[in-house]
């Protein structure tokens, strides 16, 4: 198994409503994108003070797979219409993990 | 479900000993923290170049738990002694993940 992190710190000028359309854009990929195995993905829950702002955890079959969604239409299009408007700071790993 | 995801990006001069002894020393944890429920962690794959360099994603049955995690004298020793020296930047989230 393939797995992409990324998470995302919003700018302070960021609207609820900029801030709900990602999760519910990103939410509609896993029928859009068939590589997709699990998308495991949520806003900050405050717990901790030193956190960013949401987390999207992404399983695929293979590297090639999470390319294919890397680079697909509808991922590129909720990046640059709902997510880089937003956008303070982004981290991102991606790890082969033991089946 | 509760989920940690934190992302390290180690110093320039951290030694392949030094980021080899965080996955050793993490994969411990779940037989000395009952609370952990899954923990999923690994270097970074070299399949992007704008990542950072290692993901932990760790899920617990609540916040609590997760508290009791991230307050742990064994977790709080792997950071102090095997983590901090070697880092550079981190980034985390903690998010509820339906069940």
């Amino acid at each position: 198994m393939f797995r992409h992190v990324v998470l995302f710190t919003w700018s302070a000028d960021a609207t609820d409503e900029q801030k709900a359309a990602v999760p519910r854009r990103l939410a509609e990929l896993p029928g859009i994108i068939p590589q997709i195995r699990s998308y495991v993905l949520g806003p900050d829950a405050g717990v901790s003070t030193d956190t960013c702002d949401f987390a999207v955890v992404a399983d695929f079959d293979s590297a090639e797979d999470f390319l294919a969604y890397r680079d697909h239409p509808a991922h590129q299009a909720v990046i640059a219409e709902s997510i880089k408007p937003i956008l303070a700071g982004r981290a991102a790993v991606q790890y082969t993990v033991d089946a």
